[in-house]
C-alpha cells in the first residue's frame, strides 16, 4: 500500500511536471526532464537529507514511471482541455501523498516527529518547486494559496495517528485525505492566509 | 560563543527572507518558508558537501528560531520603515557570521584551508541565493556590489588568525569583523568591482 | 585520459558560465563564481546522488581551473566576438564530456547502466542548468535545440561499447564524439525535437 501511494504520487506529479512543460511548449525531451524532476525531486531531497540512500538509484522504475507519464501526456496532451486547473489538482493529489509519505520515511530514519512532519512537508513541496524555478515561473508553494499549509496538517495528522495513536495505517489514509481536502478547499475557494501588503 | 554566532547568523538570514517575503506580499506561511531556507540553506548545502549529518536534524531548534522570526517580521512588520536597507544589512551580518562558521566547521571535518575558506563562502552565500532565486530577484551574490568578497576575506582571515597563528577565538572575532566592514563599506559607498561591457 | 577529459569538460563549462556573466555584465568575482558553479555543479551533484565524497572537496585544483579560467575570459573578453555562438559550443563540448564521464564514474559506484545513463545525463546537465537559472534565462535543458538527447545518446553509445563490448577507451572516445555531433548538428542546423502547442 506504501508502494502503491508513492507511486500513485510519482505520477500525479510527473503529471504535473508534464503540464508545466505543455504550457512552456517545451518538445518531449523536455516534457520528460521535467515531468522526472517534479515526480523524484521532492524525495531526492528528502534522502539526501536523511543521508539515506536516495531512492531511484535502487528503484530505477520510479525514473520509468515518469517518462512513460511524461510521453502519456505528451501524445494524449490534444484531448485535454482545461489543463490549469487539471496542474492544479494533479499537484494537489501529490501534495499530499507526499506530505504523509516523507513524514513515515523520516520516522522510519528515526528522526524526531517535528523534524520527520517538517520532512513531509519538503518532501511534498520540493518537487512542484523546482517545476516552477525551472519553468521560470512564480512557485506555487510561496504564493498567497494554501499550499504548506495542507502538507503540514497532513504531516501532523499522521503524527497524531501514527506515533500517538499506533494507527499506522489509518494515519496514511486520514492524513493524506486531510491534506488533499485542505488543499482542494484552497483551489476551490481561493482560500489564502492573510498576507503582508507590500509597500 | 561559537552557538551564540550560529544562533544570530541564522536570525539575521531569517529576517532577510522575511524582509524578502515582505516585499513580494506574501502569507505568513510563505514568511516562514522563506526565512527558513534563507537561515538554514547555507548549513545544509556545507553539511551535504562535508558528507556529515545535516545539522537541523538534530538540533531542530533552528527551524523554530527562523519560524518564530519569520512571525515576528510578520507582525511587526507595520513599524519598519525603509525596509530595503534593512534587508541589506540583515543580510551583510548573516554572511560576516556564516563566512567563518563555515571555514571553522570545514576545517573540523578535515578539510584544507583552501576548500575550508570555498565552504566558508559557500555557507555564507548559499541562503541568500535560494531566497533571491525563489523570489525571483536577481542574486545579489553576483550582481555588482561587495558580497562574495567581503565572506572570501573573512575566510582568509579566519584561516589566518586559526590556522598561522593558532588563535581560534580571535580568529572568529577578527574575521567576523572584517568581513562585516568590508559588506558594509560596500553597501554605504556603493562599492563594486569592475565589470564586464554588455555587449 | 579520464583526468584529461575531466579537465578539460571542466575548463570549456567554466568559459560557458563566464561567457554568461559576461552577458549579464558581473565583475570578476561574478564570473568566477558563474564558472565554478557550472563547471563542477554536475560533478557535485552526480556524486552527491551517489553517496560519494564530493570529487573537489579532495581535488582542489577543479576550483582553482575553474577560477584561472573566468579570470582569464574576464581579461580576454575585449578580443572575443560572436560570443553567444562561443557559449553555445564550450555548453556542447562540456555537455558530451561530461555526459560519457558521468556514465563512467556512475558504473564504477555499482549502479546500473539505466541509472548510469541517467547520471550521466544529469552531470551533463546540471552545471549549465543552475548556470542558466542564477543568470535568469531559460534553461538551455529545457528549451528545443536537441540538447539532453545528446547527454543521452553519448551515454548510451557509452554503455554499448564499455558494458557490452568491453571497450571502455572507445567508449569514452565514440560516445563524446557521438553526443558533440548530436549536439554540434542541433546547434547547427537548429534541430529540434516536436514540441507541443502553448494554449
Amino acid at each position: 500500500m506504501l508502494r502503491g501511494l508513492d507511486f500513485f504520487g510519482t505520477v500525479v506529479f510527473a503529471i504535473s511536471g508534464a503540464l508545466v512543460a505543455a504550457r512552456k511548449s517545451m518538445d518531449w525531451m523536455g516534457f520528460s526532464i521535467l515531468a522526472t524532476v517534479t515526480g523524484i525531486g521532492g524525495g531526492t531531497l528528502r534522502d539526501l537529507l536523511l543521508g539515506r540512500p536516495v531512492f531511484w538509484i535502487v528503484h530505477w522504475e520510479y525514473i520509468v514511471i515518469c517518462v512513460v507519464t511524461a510521453l502519456a501526456t505528451f501524445y494524449l496532451l490534444r484531448h485535454v482541455h482545461r489543463r490549469l486547473s487539471w496542474l492544479l489538482w494533479a499537484d494537489a493529489v501529490g501534495l499530499a501523498a507526499f506530505s504523509v509519505l516523507g513524514v513515515q520515511i523520516a520516522l522510519t530514519s528515526g528522526t524526531s516527529p517535528f523534524i520527520a512532519i517538517i520532512m513531509g512537508m519538503m518532501t511534498a513541496a520540493f518537487g512542484g518547486l523546482i517545476r516552477d524555478v525551472l519553468a521560470g515561473e512564480p512557485p506555487l508553494l510561496l504564493h498567497r494559496e494554501i499550499y504548506a499549509s495542507a502538507a503540514l496538517i497532513g504531516g501532523v495528522v499522521y503524527v497524531l495517528l501514527a506515533v500517538v495513536l499506533h494507527q499506522p495505517i489509518w494515519a496514511l489514509i486520514v492524513g493524506f485525505v486531510a491534506a488533499l481536502i485542505i488543499r482542494g478547499l484552497g483551489i476551490v475557494y481561493h482560500w489564502h492566509l492573510p498576507a503582508a501588503r507590500a509597500s
